[in-house]
């Protein structure tokens, strides 16, 4: 199965070095529209033996000649950002798999653009997915598989703790450690420190499960260092903010039946992903120490790119995926 | 989606019990040929209300004139003992959903049968599947599912301990609670005490983690008490068998690639379902306590039902399942 890389942050070309490792897929193409990057040996940009690969500014380019070729997309978590990388691709014919957060459940936020990315792959016959680890997996994929044991489930319940600290920098500085409470919050008007997908997550978890929830709400909080916090990019002084805790609930008729709580902090304690259904037969389930963000993503990228080649065309979700490879 | 329930043992009861509670399915008949149980109304049955439905002996009478009804079968392990009742309902055009723990993975033990049920629902135009909590989850479709965010898995080990204390008084006979050692493994020679489906279960997760598994092996020990065990459905001697140590393994040309080991005994310790994959990523994952067997059989067999008849005709594995409802 062919596949090209768009995108070389640093989850794009964990993406690549996947797919290079990957037994299931052959890396034919990398394209990256950063000058910076264009035209570079792929094996330079990712450190790595890569054939002869040289990252390319356009699709079409890296693409070549190779037919029915999936796109391993990488680049932004807003879907108005990538819409039109998305429909170039679906137009060359590719499927595509993405780590746009905002693509996981598309027809929350961007109902219209959902329909077009679904109608357009529908009539190309390829199909368009969006997954990683979360948005895509462990907050909703995974319970929802768990919920298969249960009857009805009143409530699910999933917490994530992330200690920010094994991170890269850049998501450090992106949930907002270091900065006083009061930058924090101006910050959050702009929107910029909150993790995206989350609220999406629990529209999928509520669909997963068979709820029929009406009404989606999302929060987000500051966590303030109690003491000072080293060992991360940057020391964080007591007081200031050391990450965020942020919360999705999914509600039918105004009772909540889905929440899901984020915590992304330097220094966070009890670090795991948890999972709790309340069902006729209750179901507790742990991931000892969480799954981690970016291999865990590239991995999940990697291995949905044959999965849907085998699927009907049109927008799917994660919850559509087979279980095996 | 009207479904039909065959087998009115402890797990077709409660499958029966599940299909009632569920908002996808609609119970609209149910089979047992055993002579106490038929003409009975289903709901003396099942001591809960089932509306006006009659215990079938013939699965065309429980049918009656309802189209598109899928097949809920719990009736025997194995897979030899429940060809004909399976072809005869794929030859009436219905989608078999069934517990019957060896066609988890036909394939397997039963070669020819599964060839042939695979080109009969092709032909058919429906779907059959094995399924239940293990196998077809605990043991196989979760940790395959898990093993979506790693590369290539080098080993999978999945360990699950049940007191058998919790399960029926038939389940405590079987894993021969009570006899001595030597009557254990007499036994063991006519193949009763152990579960049936654990090395289907490795085979299953050999696959869906992409593994070229290529030898599948099976050993049964006996648990002996180390003092008298009590609170079971008779106690058991210091000495006697408090039940069974089952283990199944999964090797690519001669190495251990995948190790389940179940243990079912009267006053196990450690209770409860663990999985570990060896891999770029390593997970380690946890179901606290365990899923209990019965009910969690009887949800994923309803649970499953609307999810075959989507699918393409044919044989299928629980790898093939998606993750939602």
């Amino acid at each position: 199965m062919p596949v090209v890389v768009m995108g070389l942050g640093a989850i794009g070309k964990a993406v690549a070095l996947a797919a290079l490792r990957s037994p299931e897929v052959r890396l034919v193409g990398a394209v990256d529209t950063g000058p910076q990057l264009k035209g570079k040996p792929l094996s330079e940009v990712l450190g790595a033996p890569a054939g002869n690969l040289k990252v390319q500014g356009l699709l079409g380019d890296a693409l070549g000649r190779t037919r029915g070729a999936v796109l391993l997309h990488a680049t932004s978590s807003r879907l108005p950002q990538v819409m039109d990388r998305l429909l170039g691709a679906v137009r060359l014919g590719m499927s595509v798999v993405s780590t746009c957060e905002e693509l996981s459940f598309p027809w929350l936020r961007h109902a219209e653009a959902a329909e077009r990315l679904a109608r357009e792959a529908e009539e190309a016959g390829v199909v368009v997915l969006g997954t990683g680890v979360n948005p895509g997996f462990i907050m909703d994929r995974l319970p929802a598989t768990l919920g298969a044991v249960c009857g009805e489930v009143r409530h699910a319940r999933v917490e994530r703790v992330v200690d920010a600290r094994t991170r890269p920098p850049a998501l450090q500085r992106k949930i907002g450690a270091g900065l006083t409470e009061q930058a924090f919050l101006a910050a959050v008007e702009e929107d910029a420190p909150g993790h995206v997908g989350l609220v999406e997550s629990a529209a999928l978890l509520a669909l997963g499960l068979g709820m029929d929830c009406d009404d989606f709400e999302e929060e987000l909080f500051p966590v303030l260092a109690e003491e000072e916090i080293t060992g991360g990019a940057f020391p964080v002084k007591a007081g200031r903010v050391a990450g965020i805790h942020q919360v999705a609930t999914a509600l039918s008729e105004g009772q909540e039946r889905v929440r899901l709580e984020l915590t992304i902090a330097l220094g966070a304690e009890g670090v795991g992903d948890r999972v709790r259904l309340d069902a006729d037969l209750p179901v507790e389930f742990e991931v000892k120490g969480g799954l981690a963000g970016d291999v865990a993503t590239a991995n999940l990228v990697v291995n949905a790119a044959p999965r849907v080649t085998a699927a009907e065309p049109g927008l799917l979700t994660v919850l559509e995926l087979p279980a095996g490879r």
